[in-house]
């Protein structure tokens, strides 16, 4: 296990491990977040889902799309399509060994991103606040992505 | 090789690779299972999948949303919102070198958690037996979560 | 850092590192490309997306679905469900010491069909080309998810 205890013991991987745990616990969030408005707005995707109605009628009226519960699903969609590849690309960066400075903005910046990009997408704030919180996320990844590939080429 | 050999031959290891790939594989059975689904019902998204129709008229037909397609499709994004972030933190969890007999118990609760929770869907069973699975996985993720945070924690 | 300079040294693992890196940067482009079509459909799923309408029944028109969109949307979907679990499952798979050139193989022929899946299901090519690609990236998969468990079985 020498190799295991010196790999997680580099400051980057440490690092590493701790932002991306931080970015995909709050992804983990959008699941109780969406709960949360489904039971509040009382509106549920499946009919054993209704169970608090009293009526037939009732159940069959909670069975509808909400606009307030959509809002936190896309967030959460969007999440899966930016957190998912900044966690893939920001292991494999981490493994070619970048300086730890470099390191820790690439991983501050996009863990603040999508925290900022959260709040502006369920308040909302007006644009362009999501659109920026995103495209900074994605500039984040595409930057460690340049440097994997700019490492580690082989085709 | 010798540290990839070191690696991949730690039991926690090993049995991470195992219980990951096969609730991996699992997830990736919810695709075959939609398009079960859609031939079966005659239910489809795209006109270019309606070849079996005769008509332009039974063209348009299958251009529709099936609520079994609709429940399989919902069972494979819940999967996508959680086996995710299991299998994320699950890897940076085995390199922080926890007991073996612990790491199993996090492995096993959560895939068979997820096992359940799919069953739980598709048939469906009542209500909270989905809830409940649901929730299992996402505490033993949240769990692992705190384990890489306290030992691993670099800001 | 020695034992992390052996990894990313090794050439399976710079093999891998390079194919992931190019699939997963040719998923989180079909952001871009949904939002290139939101602007010139005219069409958002957000109220405050709608700033370049001129009056509140224009915005209102905005949101709506638009066929196209919906065609790029489940396209990335269709990306999230099979490029992350070929990421995640390569890893592994990487770790089990494959043969270079076996391993090219896998990595060249999944990277190859989903790049084809996408121009297949953006154009759309008629059927089944998209289902071919599709098929052959799961069957890709799911060959090295059985090495997987076959060297790393432990349950």
């Amino acid at each position: 296990m020498a190799e295991l205890t010196h790999i997680i013991d580099s400051e980057v991987f440490l690092a590493f491990s701790t932002y991306a745990t931080i970015v995909v616990l709050k992804m983990m969030l959008m699941s109780p977040m969406t709960a949360y408005f489904r039971f509040t707005r009382k509106c549920f995707a499946n009919m054993e889902d209704t169970g608090m109605a009293k009526t037939p009628e009732d159940k069959k009226r909670m069975l509808r799309v909400d606009p307030d519960v959509e809002r936190v699903r896309r967030c959460h969609q969007n999440d899966l399509e930016n957190i998912i590849p900044f966690v893939v690309i920001g292991l494999l960066y981490t493994l070619t060994g970048p300086d730890l400075s470099t390191a820790l903005l690439h991983f501050r910046v996009f863990v603040g991103s999508r925290l900022f990009h959260t709040v502006a997408y369920i308040l909302p704030l007006p644009q362009p606040s999501r659109a920026v919180t995103f495209l900074i996320g994605l500039v984040t990844t595409s930057s460690m992505a340049s440097r994997v590939l700019m490492t580690a080429l082989y085709l």
